[in-house]
C-alpha cells in the first residue's frame, strides 16, 4: 500500500484522530460525520450496529468541540458491544429479554472513555448475552461469512471503518476470534486487570473486557486510558522477542491457513533475529481447553442466568438453552475439579514461560467459516482466556478465501505491556494489509 | 438454655423452619407472619430494612402455601443486601444516587433462592454501594454501637430473630465483621466460587457474596442451593481437626476481649482433642492487609465508581469520595504490585497448611464499637478476603459491655466444605448462647 494516499477521516485510527484533533487539523464534529456517514453506506450490509443515532452520535461530538480537550480520546468516536451498559443509550444484550432495558449508568470502561474525552457513537451487535447464539452481523470481508462472535458488531464495525476501535467482552474467544476472521486486532488483558462493572457476566470466572482496533498504538492508548493513566510512549522491546511456538492440542484440528501463518510468522522472526523455539505444553494442558470451553463456562452460565432461566426461559435461544442445561447437568464438584486443573497449569506459566516473552499460538482454526448461523470454534482461545494470560490476535495473514486469519500471542499475567512491545516488534517485521481499511 | 424451650417461629433456623414446613408442622404464611411481626416490634429500633412490604411478603408465602415444595428453601424467609438486584423490589446500593432503581433482573443468587421456594423478606440496609459510609442500622444487641458493614441489615436481621437468613457481600470484611459484631454466623466463600451475576462491584478482584445466619446447618443449606446442588448431609470431620492458631500481624491491635476469645478458643479446643499449633505467618504477607483494605480496594473502587464520580459526585459520601481520590492517587503499577504480592502470598498458603484443617484467627479487634459513625475496622478480615480463601466467624464470646466478639476460621480455596466441618466440630465444643435469639 502507498502510504501516501489520503485516508478518509473515519479510516484513521484513534492515535492519528486525538492527535488532529488536539492539533486543531480537523475537529470531533468532522471525523464522527464520516464514521456517520461510512455506518449510513455500509451498515446495511454489515449490520455492525443495534443501537446508532447518527444526530445523538453529532451532537456529542459537536459538544466536545465546544469545550476544552478532555482527555487522551477527546473526539475520538468508539462503539460499544451491547452487553456493555450505558446511560443514555439501551443496552439489550442481543436478547428480547432486555428490548428497550435502560441502565441507570454506564459500565465503568465506559464512563472511563467518555472521562477521556470519547464519542460513544452506539452499541454494536453483540450474540446473545454474549453467548454463541449468533447476530445478524456479517463479515465486512465477505457478507456470506460469520464476522465471529460474540463480539461481532464491534470487530466489524472496527474492520469496515466505521469507527477505529470498540469495545468487546471474552468469555472463551469472544474477542480474539472476531478479531481475527475480520483482519484487526484484538487484545484480551490478564483477568481482572480492567474493571467490568456495569457488564452482563457470561461466567464470571474468566470473563474479561478487551478491545478492538486496526493499530497496535490504539491498543496502548485504550489500555491507559483504562488503566486510569496518562498514555505512555509506545511499548518497544530493547532487544528482540524470544518467542515460544506453542502449537497446542489442538493444532490438528487447524485449517492448512492457520498452521501456514503461525508457521510462517515464526520462521520469518527467526530470519529477521527473534529466537524462537518450540514449546510443548505439559500433559496437565490436556483437555484444558475443553474445561474451559465447557465444565467451566457452562456451569457458570447456568448459575448466572438463573433468572431468565426461570422467567423468559422461552425468550432464550436454544443454543443458549443447550449451554445451560450443560451446566445444569454438571456437578459442583466437577466444577471445582476443573478449576484446580486450570490452576495447576496456571501455575506451570511461569516455568513455561522461562526465557521466553511470549508465546506464538494458533488463535482461531482458520478463515472465518462460511454462513451466518454459527460465530466459529472459540477453541484456540478459551485456554489461554481460563489461564487468565493477556492475549493479543494481530491480522497477519489471508486464507484461501482471501479472508484474514490472524496469529494470536500470549504472555504471562500481568506482563500486557510486554505483550504489547513483542506484538509492535512482530507487527514491524511481518505485518500484512489483510485489513480493509487499515492502510498502516 | 434450655433446649425444650418453645421457640417463635422467628427465632428457628431455616434448616428447621424448611423441616417444618415440608412436615406439614407449619405454613409458609406462619412463619413469614411471624418475621413481619417481629419486624413490626423491633425494626423502629434496629432499622434492620430499607425496603420491606409486609403485604407482598406474606403474598409470596401464601402463594408457596398454594403450590407444591419448590424446592429445600420451600417457604423460608431470607433478606437480600440492597446492593444485591431483585426484579421485584427497588434496589437503592444505600446511595441516593439510586433511589427508586428498579432492576430488569434478579441477582443470580437471588433467582437460586426463590428457585428454592424463599420468600424474599426484603432488602436490608448496606453501606453506601458496600462501601464504609453506614447505614442507620443499629446493633440488636444494644442500640447505641454499631452492628458493624456494610452488610448491616443482613446482620442485625438475622441476630435480632427478624428471619433466619440473609444475603450480604464482602469485599474487605463486610460479611464477617458485622457477623462477629452482631453474634452470629457469617460465611464468606472461596472467591469466585459463587456467582456475582446482578450485584454491584466494589473491587471485584476481591468481591464475594456471602451469608448471614444463627446456625452452621443453615450456612450449609445456602450453600447447597448456591451451588445448584441437592442439599448434602452435615459436613463431619472423621478426626479431631487439625487447627492453626495464626494471631497475624494485627494481633497487636486486638482488644482484650478478641485475644481472649481466640486464645481461650485455641486452649480449649486443645483440651478436647483437636491439633493446635501455631502458626507464623511468613515475611511476604507483612503489610499485606494494608495492601487489601487499602491500594488494591482503592483502585478498583475509584474504576468502578467512574461513573458516579463524573455524573453524581455531590451524591456520593465524604468517605467515598475520600476512597475514590485515593484510588485514583494509586498509580497502576502499585496496584499490580500490590496483586504481586497478593499472588506470591496465595502461592504460600499450600504450605501454611501443611497439616492443618484450618487456621484460626482473630475476626475483630474487638467489641462492635460505640456510636453508629463507623462499622468498625476490617483489618483483620481483609488480609483473608484478598487471598480468596473461604472464611467463617462464630459467635463464641462476650466481651466487657456484654457485646458478641466472634473467631475467624480460614480454609484453603475450595475448602468450603472443610471449613464447614471444622466450624461444626468447633462449635459443638465452645458454642456459646452469645446469640440474643439463637437458642441453639
Amino acid at each position: 500500500m502507498d502510504a501516501k494516499v489520503e485516508r478518509a477521516l473515519n479510516e484513521l485510527s484513534a492515535t492519528e484522530i486525538a492527535a488532529k484533533i488536539a492539533a486543531g487539523e480537523i475537529t470531533c464534529e468532522a471525523v464522527t460525520h464520516a464514521c456517520v456517514a461510512r455506518i449510513a453506506e455500509r451498515d446495511g450490509v454489515v449490520k455492525a450496529f443495534v443501537n446508532f443515532d447518527a444526530d445523538y452520535a453529532l451532537a456529542q461530538a459537536r459538544a466536545l468541540d465546544r469545550g476544552p480537550s478532555r482527555g487522551p480520546l477527546h473526539g475520538v468516536p468508539i462503539g460499544v458491544k451491547d452487553i456493555i451498559d450505558t446511560f443514555d443509550m439501551p443496552t439489550e444484550m442481543g436478547s428480547p429479554i432486555y428490548r428497550g432495558h435502560r441502565p441507570p449508568a454506564d459500565a465503568a470502561c465506559v464512563a472511563l472513555l467518555r472521562r477521556a474525552g470519547a464519542v460513544i457513537l452506539g452499541k454494536t451487535a453483540t450474540c446473545e448475552l454474549a453467548g454463541m447464539a449468533s447476530a445478524e452481523t456479517t463479515n465486512p470481508h465477505n457478507p456470506a461469512h460469520t464476522p465471529g462472535g460474540s463480539s461481532s458488531g464491534s470487530a466489524a464495525a472496527v474492520a469496515d471503518a466505521m469507527l477505529p476501535a470498540a469495545l468487546g467482552t471474552q468469555t472463551g474467544g469472544s474477542v480474539l476470534r472476531p478479531a481475527s476472521f475480520c483482519g484487526i486486532f484484538g487484545f484480551k488483558p490478564t483477568y481482572n486487570a480492567f474493571n467490568k462493572a456495569g457488564i452482563k457476566p457470561a461466567a464470571e470466572s474468566i470473563d474479561t473486557i478487551g478491545w478492538l482496533t486496526r493499530s497496535i498504538d490504539d491498543i496502548e492508548l485504550l489500555s491507559d486510558v483504562l488503566r486510569m493513566q496518562a498514555p505512555l510512549p509506545p511499548r518497544k522491546l530493547t532487544a528482540p522477542p524470544r518467542i515460544g511456538l506453542c502449537r497446542t492440542e489442538v493444532w490438528e484440528t487447524a485449517h492448512p491457513e492457520t498452521k501456514a501463518a503461525v508457521e510462517s510468522a515464526a520462521a520469518k522472526l527467526g530470519r529477521v533475529g527473534a529466537m524462537v523455539r518450540d514449546v510443548e505444553l505439559p500433559k496437565a494442558f490436556t483437555g484444558l481447553h475443553a474445561l474451559a470451553r465447557g465444565t467451566i463456562n457452562h456451569f457458570e452460565r447456568a448459575a448466572c442466568m438463573a433468572f431468565e432461566w426461570d422467567h423468559h426461559r422461552e425468550a432464550l435461544s436454544p443454543q443458549m438453552r443447550r449451554y445451560i442445561e450443560s451446566g445444569q447437568k454438571t456437578s459442583r464438584d466437577e466444577y471445582v475439579a476443573a478449576w484446580r486443573r486450570v490452576e495447576e497449569c496456571r501455575a506451570l506459566l511461569a516455568s513455561l514461560f522461562d526465557g521466553l516473552d511470549v508465546l506464538l499460538t494458533p488463535c482461531v482454526p482458520g478463515e472465518a467459516p462460511h454462513g451466518l448461523g454459527l460465530t466459529g470454534d472459540p477453541g484456540m482461545q478459551a485456554m489461554w482466556t481460563a489461564l487468565h494470560t493477556p492475549a493479543m490476535t494481530l491480522p497477519t495473514y489471508r486464507g484461501p478465501h482471501d479472508l484474514p486469519v490472524g496469529i494470536q500471542l500470549v504472555a504471562q499475567r500481568y506482563d500486557d505491556d510486554r505483550l504489547f512491545a513483542c506484538a509492535r516488534w512482530i507487527w514491524d517485521e511481518i505485518g500484512a494489509p489483510v485489513m480493509l481499511h487499515g492502510r498502516l
